[in-house]
C-alpha cells in the first residue's frame, strides 16, 4: 500500500432471493414519508413496484413517486425530485432501478436542502456539503455502476450540455441496498453485457496505473477473474442465477473505495467513454469495450510490468518463451477475444458515433492516463482505431 | 453466491504513516472521556502513548487508563474496564495495541451497561446485546486477527476455564481504526510471522468449505497471493514498509465478513487450535500452523475440487499430468514448505504440548469440518500428526 488511504463504506447489503427481506426491517427505521425513485416502468413489469408499495402500506408509510427517471439522469429531474421532498418532508428516497435512478437519489439527497443553486455548488465547485441529507436507499435491477454500494452521482446538465460526475463523502452513499440477482434477469443481453463491462473497465482503471502493486492488485485480479468465468456462464444461460449473483456482487465491489485503495487510478478510459457517450448516447460498458483496446494496446508499452501480470494472473497465460513485450500483448489479445467472443461491441461505428465526432470527443476529453498522460492528438489516434 | 447474506462494516479506517492524523479529526465527534486501554506498555516504547495522550489533551479530553490488557483478554479485565467506564462516564474506548486489546474494548462497550450478568447472557447464551453500548475505537500495532474491522470478540473467562467467543452486530465495530504499519515494526519476527499465519488460516477456514465457489472464493485467492507475496519480503526485511503494508491490510480484510460472503465456511482449525492454546498459551498463529498441514491432508480427499483450485490459483501449479489428487496434494505441499521457509512453527511439541494433551484437546474441540464433519478420533488423529 504506496499511498496512505482512509476508507469508509457504510452501506447495508441484503443479498439474494430473500434480499426483500431487508426492506421490511429497514423501513421503519426512518419516518413516514417515502419518495420511491424510478425509471420508465420496468419496475412495474417484474412485479417490485407492486411488493414495495405493499411493503411500505403495511408498515404504515406514505409514497410520493418520483417516476421516468431516464438513463443519464438530468440536472431538471433532480429538481423535480428536489420540490418533491420539499412538498412532502420526505424521510427516506427509495431508488429502484439500475445506476441511474440512484445517482438521481443521491443528487436529490444533497441538493434538496441546499442554499443557492446545487449544480454550481456541488457539481462544478465541488463544494463540501453543508446542509442536511436527505437518507437513500435503493433496491437493484440492473448490475455495473456499483452505484448501489458508494457515493458516486453522475448527473447531465442539459441547458449546458455537461455531463459531471462526483464522488460524494461516505454519507451520501446508500444506508442499505436490496440485492436480488433474480431482478437482473429481465435486463437485455446487451445490457447485460455493457453492465459486465462497465465492471470490468472499473477495475481496470484502479488496475493500470502506478507501480505500487500491493493488496488491492490482488484484489482486483481476484474479482476479474470471478467476473470472466461467470460471464461465460451468463452469457450461455442468461438465467444462470449464480453467474447472475457473482456477477451483480462483483459490480458492487468493482466500483467501490474497496478496490483502488493505496494505489494510482488511471480512468482515462471513462473519460473518453463520457464524451462518447455525450455525442452518441451509446451504452456506457459497450462504449468502453470499444475503447479500451485500443488503448491499452497503446498505453501497455508505458505499463509493460502490469499488462505482463495481467496477462500472468488474469487470463493464466504462462510466460515462458515470452518477453515482457509478447506476454503483456498476449493478456490484452484475450481481452479482446473476451470481448468479442461474449458479444460486446469493438467498434465506435457500431455505436452510432461518426468520423466526423472523433476530433470533437478527443478534443473534450479530461486528459489522464495511468502510464502516460495522454494528449489530445494521442487520445483521437486511440478513436480512430476504435472506429 | 449460493447462500443469501447481508454485509455491513461501518469502520472507517485511516491507513498510512499518516493514520494518527485520523484520531484529531475523530476524536471531536465524541464526548469528552476517552477510555485508553492498552497492554503492557509496549507502547509506551514505541512512543504511540505520548502521541495519543498529547492529541486527547490538545482536544480536551480527560482520559482514564485501563493498562495490562493480557494477551487472551480475562472477564475480569473486562469487568475492570466496565467500573472504569461507569464511574467515569466514558464516552469513547480506545484500544491502543493488538486484537486482544480490541477485543476486550468490544466486550467492554457491551458488557458495561449491561443489565444482569454480561459472561452469561452475551458470551454464554449469545442473547442479543439489548443495552447502551460505549463507542470503541482502535490503534492498531500488531497485524493478524482483523478485530480493527469486524465485530468479533474472544474472551476468557479464567474462573470457569472457557474461552468464548462472538461476533457481535457491526454497532459493536469500532467507529474508526488507525493503521499506520511501522507501528507493527517492533512486533518480534515470531509474532509477525503467528499474525501472519492468523491471516491465512481465516482466508482458508473460509476457503476450503461447500461447492459455493463464487466471487468470495476469487477475493481470498487474490489476498492470500498476497499474503504470500509479501511475507517473502518481510522475513527478508522485517522493516519493509510496502511488504509490512501489505500484510497489515491483508488481515484487515481476511478477518472481515467481506470474505466469506455467500460461502458455506469451515473453522475447525481454529476450534483445534483454540483448545490447544486452552492447554498451551501458545501463540495462536503458530498452533494454526502447525494444526493446518495434517488437517487439510486429511480433509483435502473430501473436498477435492477446491484443493486442486487452491494448488493452481493460490500456487500457480500447473495442473498439466497431474490427477486432480496429484495437483490437491502439491498445493497443501506448497503451503507446508511456505510455512517451513517463512519459519512458522509446525510441529505441536514446539508449542508446549506434550503427547498427554492431545487426547484431551483432541475431546474437548467444538467438531466442524468443511468437507466433513470431524469426530474426536479424527482430530486426535490430526494432533497426533501435528504432533
Amino acid at each position: 500500500m504506496k499511498l496512505d488511504f482512509t476508507y469508509e463504506n457504510p452501506t447495508k447489503i441484503y443479498f439474494g432471493r430473500t434480499a426483500m427481506d431487508g426492506l421490511r426491517s429497514e423501513l421503519p427505521k426512518y419516518g413516514k414519508t417515502v419518495m420511491l425513485a424510478y425509471g420508465k416502468g420496468a419496475i412495474k413489469k417484474i412485479g417490485i413496484y407492486d411488493q414495495v408499495l405493499d411493503i411500505c402500506k403495511s408498515l404504515g408509510k406514505t409514497v410520493v413517486e418520483l417516476q421516468g427517471v431516464m438513463p443519464n439522469p438530468t440536472y431538471k429531474k433532480v429538481l423535480e425530485g428536489c420540490q418533491l421532498v420539499k412538498d412532502n418532508n420526505v424521510d427516506l428516497i427509495l431508488a429502484v432501478g439500475g445506476g441511474s435512478v440512484i445517482d438521481c437519489a443521491k443528487a436529490i439527497s444533497v441538493s434538496s436542502y441546499c442554499q443557492g443553486d446545487a449544480w454550481q455548488r456541488y457539481f462544478t465547485n465541488f463544494e463540501p456539503v453543508d446542509n442536511k441529507l436527505v437518507p437513500l436507499a435503493s433496491i437493484l435491477t440492473m448490475a455495473g455502476t456499483g452505484s448501489e454500494m458508494n457515493a458516486g452521482s453522475v448527473i447531465t446538465n442539459e441547458d449546458l450540455k455537461i455531463k459531471m460526475g462526483r464522488v460524494f463523502n461516505a454519507d451520501v452513499n446508500p444506508r442499505f441496498s436490496i440485492l436480488n440477482p433474480e431482478y437482473t434477469f429481465s435486463v437485455s443481453k446487451y445490457q447485460m453485457l455493457s453492465g459486465i463491462f462497465d465492471m470490468m473497465s472499473h477495475l481496470m482503471e484502479a488496475y493500470f496505473a502506478g507501480d505500487d502493486d500491493g493488496t488491492s492488485s490482488y484484489i482486483i485480479e481476484g474479482l476479474l477473474r470471478a467476473i470472466i468465468d461467470n460471464t461465460r456462464v451468463a452469457v450461455a444461460n442468461k438465467e444462470d442465477y449464480e453467474a447472475r449473483s457473482n456477477l451483480m456482487w462483483c459490480s458492487s465491489l468493482a466500483m467501490n473505495p474497496l478496490v483502488g485503495l493505496g494505489k494510482a487510478q488511471d480512468w482515462e478510459v471513462h473519460m473518453i467513454e463520457h464524451q462518447l457517450g455525450a455525442y452518441t448516447d451509446c451504452a456506457h460498458g459497450m462504449g468502453l469495450a470499444a475503447i479500451s483496446i485500443p488503448y491499452y494496446r497503446y498505453v501497455s508499452k508505458f505499463g509493460l510490468h502490469k499488462f505482463a501480470r495481467f496477462a500472468r494472473e488474469v487470463w493464466h497465460i504462462s510466460e515462458e518463451g515470452k518477453t515482457q513485450e509478447e506476454l503483456a500483448k498476449a493478456g490484452i489479445d484475450a481481452l479482446e477475444h473476451f470481448i468479442k467472443k461474449s458479444g460486446m461491441v469493438t467498434r465506435l461505428r457500431d455505436l452510432n458515433a461518426t468520423e466526423e465526432m472523433l476530433p470533437l470527443i478527443a478534443k473534450s476529453t479530461v486528459p489522464m492516463g495511468g502510464y502516460k498522460k495522454m494528449t489530445s492528438e494521442e487520445i483521437l489516434e486511440i478513436l480512430k482505431q476504435a472506429y
